[in-house]
């Protein structure tokens, strides 16, 4: 604990959070912590408004700045479990953000048309433009999770891709893009409770698939395969974070945190005027 | 008064603001005007917060009836005069929203690719899909207002684009596309005083532009030019709403509020499983 206090102090929740050189062993992670956290609910959610509302502050000059020429841009890649959370996470977290520059993608099993592409043709479709904020829920991360789990491309060509993800996501680097990248981390017995409330309740059974049972029993595979892509695409330019996510009041909280944390990192500012102000003032007024 | 109040219990908002039968005068109607309003700003966003909660709640049925194979969406149109607020009244209406299901497109300028193209390529480029709310903030309306008021297409060809625009929104209201066209109206002097806040406030400089002095001068033609398209492009299909914009708090609501009616005529409803609940259940906690 003592620990973790001081690399808060250091690098804040990026530090704390990142995956670590060398990956992960996921089961060594509990799912339920709350690294780095405000210390329960309620002091997440009164954090929660100032975080916002500095967000909104930072996303409105990343968007002014924008208008000046400045190519930079955000991207939150979101992966997990079904149920993990994604879908709660941008409501949460996008919500206070000005939706006008916020470009939200969820990504589900590929289209016909889409299969016939290469896999990061869809994904360069939905990217964020300068001065946007982009968030996917799920990415072209699925293709080394679910096409590996569920060997729906050749070993060789999931093999290939991590390479590809990580010179691609190097190539957003170069362009402007941050690039952050958040897993969030829930429990096999979480998700059962998950799963079990959505069909306790008739207003969510939409979101429930009997193929989600199948998946379950997948679990093993889907968390190696997790820690691959963990380890092997968490580079300097597109490093990994660690959610644990259990606790929904953390994992808003900390997604938030961390998309502030890189908001101050790029450190936007609204451009200077690049006309004579009190000319244009007076000019206005005799209008 | 009494007329306006039997108007909203009849047929709420949508009635009372709707442009009637034979095009408007814009010069009869108050720009500070709030028919069939709250008393006031402190009402407006008490009421505010329970529009977005049914707001929300009612995205959530649409977005999930998209899934079951229903496709009705709505698409929200804001035009007005420069600072008549549409920027904020997306940020206002929409954050409440869902981002995942908000698809917002700011028109700007045609880019040189989008002036290669039919003045409606751009737009139904962003239209929103099945289950989804799109706003766009300006839009295939500009090709008969700046155009025309610029000159920037022959007479005849602007002329022609009310009727192409017609036949474009009624095949939208044909694929189970809402409509809702919502002209922001804005008082010339209350421009001005938005206006010489942007030049007042450093952080506003980036919303200004030299041009705006110019398309001032303008001002009566542009009121013609949306009187035109709010005459001829007013269609139970897709009926134009005049909405009074000087007073920020009146917008922000009425603009909420008839979304509001909008989306509880479509009457959205979550689906029914498709799937056994009770042996779903069963198998998961076996799992």
């Amino acid at each position: 604990m003592a620990k973790d206090r001081r690399k808060k102090a250091d690098g804040g929740l990026r530090s704390l959070l990142r995956v670590p050189q060398g990956g992960v062993s996921l089961v060594d992670y509990d799912t339920r912590a709350t690294p780095g956290g405000p210390g329960g609910k309620a002091a997440a959610l009164a954090e929660m408004a100032q975080v916002r509302a500095r967000l909104a502050e930072l996303q409105e000059r990343l968007f002014a700045q924008s208008t000046a020429g400045d190519p930079r841009c955000l991207l939150l890649v979101l992966q997990g479990m079904d149920t993990s959370g994604k879908g709660g996470t941008v409501k949460h977290v996008a919500a206070g953000l000005n939706p006008t520059g916020v470009r939200v993608t969820a990504f589900k099993a590929p289209t016909a048309e889409e299969s016939q592409h290469p896999f990061l043709w869809r994904i360069r479709k939905a990217l964020p433009t300068p001065g946007e904020i982009g968030v996917f829920d799920r990415s072209h991360y699925e293709d080394v999770l679910i096409a590996r789990v569920r060997d729906l491309v050749p070993r060789a060509t999931w093999g290939r891709r991590y390479g590809v993800i990580n010179r691609f996501e190097q190539s957003l680097a170069d362009d402007g893009v941050t690039v952050v990248k958040v897993f969030l981390h829930i429990g096999y017995e979480q998700q059962r409770e998950r799963l079990v409330a959505r069909l306790d309740n008739p207003a969510k059974h939409w979101k429930f698939n009997e193929g989600d049972i199948a998946e379950r029993a997948l679990w093993p595979a889907y968390q190696q395969a997790y820690e691959a892509a963990l380890d092997r695409c968490s580079t300097d330019s597109a490093p990994w974070y660690l959610v644990p996510a259990d606790r929904k009041w953390y994992r808003n909280w900390a997604v938030a945190k961390l998309l502030l944390e890189h908001l101050e990192l790029i450190g936007p500012e609204f451009p200077k005027a690049d006309f004579d102000v009190a000319a244009s003032r007076a000019a206005l007024l005799k209008t």
